[in-house]
């Protein structure tokens, strides 16, 4: 159970986590607070918040468990804010999609990473943003992973574990680095070929042509395009590293998909396209993928 | 109208073009051919085809228009065979994915490129395949590029294009060269991203695990990874210099985002980002895309 949570950055990951744990009946008083008043006033009227303060050193007095969501290149300057104005007890973790970069910034807004903080990241969200998006059942059945660090207290996690579960995720723990280098691959490079290969039609003559032939492929495999522009720069940049090292990996395997089209090589693309097709295929067998 | 139609090939796209001119009351009779003759008996079982022959020389006999619906590595012998047999008059077009190897195998089969060709190519299909999954509605407010070569009668152009209107497609006419370029970009470069990336992936050491934290996004970019690795095998090799350009254009874009990743130069990654959401957003914009 949580006495007091504190959200900063009411938006549809923290407004659909304050939500689902109202409606398990898993928390008595919701705060928030992000830089807009307009938009925690919405987030109170429509009964996702009980009350909120633009100040996050505030907001978070008294709370024992806190939740930051915000865009990564705004977390050094939360932790500065609530680094000193934490009660005793009180955990805190966030919602980032990149974790060293969220250890890092702590480490240089506090001098130091404390026990309280417990690195996280819901594997969850919607094409929509905004408070107005959120609802309760986002994290039904999703995974939820959490990445303590060496000083991170074993009950901080347990409690940061408890919450996710009681609005219904997985939750599995893995190191931070491993956490970086598995979301580059299925998350990270992906955005990146999506941007790259839009902005490169764009960019085209014909480009108004060009997108009246795209057919539901190209729909679907672009549609990661749509995202936020500010919030995929601050990816990038946190998760650097990680990023690219999966995109030379990537180039490599493109690279040879590309010889075997300029020599006529029918068997290695065979080969490539099936082995793609087959693990496509598993990863989308309803057996798998109940979650979705 | 048509009088007796013949579909060499009678899978999801050659049975929905026959349902189609079937309920519009465009044609007399319709002859499938292919080389399983249970394939083709479960066509006439579901009242796509009228009858049929497993030997396309004999099912072309007496047709007026012939629609070649067979993978790329199978059209120049299908041309083969049906060119000494059709009869006088009778117009011929395709559905290949790539047009001008459909016009060198034409050539390579008869010798020269005859005026009664049409070259074609129906931007509609989905994940499924075969006779079973063909359905009228398929062509309904979708595009078919016809590319007439220099020989081609006007005439032929003219009865394809009424045949596909009348199944309720929007006809455009463009070059060989352009039409290989354009679906290069949109379609066969896209291919080649999804399958790289999963095979990628799946030889990864942890690739269980790796699948089970890829979300939502990651399902819709892959899913054409999903797609029939001997059609897209030879699709690669028939549009070969085309993919080669994309590919390499691609490859030079991609170039420039993972130098601003590596330099933490945000402004450019701001840039593209926002260009490519731009695009991406317009091509989403219901009045765009109205047939979907």
């Amino acid at each position: 159970m949580i006495r007091r949570l504190c959200i900063v950055g009411v938006g549809l990951i923290g407004g659909s986590l304050a939500r689902a744990l109202r409606e398990a009946g898993y928390v008595d008083e919701i705060v928030g607070s992000s830089r807009r008043a307009g938009h925690l006033q919405e987030a109170v009227d429509l009964g996702v918040i009980d009350r909120y303060d633009t100040d996050p050193a505030k907001a978070v007095a008294g709370a024992d468990m806190v939740f930051v969501s915000v865009p990564l290149g705004a977390m050094r300057a939360v932790f500065e804010r609530i680094g000193p104005a934490l009660s005793p007890g009180a955990v805190v973790t966030d919602g980032g999609s990149a974790k060293a970069s969220v250890v890092r910034d702590l480490d240089a807004a506090l001098g130091r990473v404390p026990d309280w903080f417990v690195p996280g990241h819901p594997i969850a969200g919607t094409e929509r943003s905004g408070v107005a998006a959120s609802f309760p059942e986002l994290y039904r059945g999703r995974r939820v992973i959490l990445t303590p660090t060496a000083q991170t207290a074993p009950e901080a996690t347990a409690k940061v574990r408890a919450m996710w579960e009681a609005a219904g995720a997985q939750v599995n723990t893995m190191s931070v680095e491993h956490h970086d280098e598995v979301l580059a691959a299925t998350s990270h490079l992906p955005h990146m070929l999506a941007f790259a290969l839009v902005e490169s039609l764009a960019r085209m003559a014909e480009q108004r042509e060009i997108f009246e032939y795209a057919a539901g492929g190209f729909r679907d495999f672009t549609r990661i395009a749509s995202s936020d522009p500010t919030m995929w720069r601050d990816i990038c940049l946190a998760n650097r590293d990680a990023l690219l090292h999966a995109l030379d990996r990537f180039e490599t395997d493109l690279r040879v998909l590309r010889d075997a089209v300029d020599r006529h090589d029918d068997e290695t693309l065979q080969r490539i396209f099936t082995e793609a097709k087959r693990a496509r295929d598993a990863f989308n067998d309803p057996a798998e993928s109940s979650q979705d």
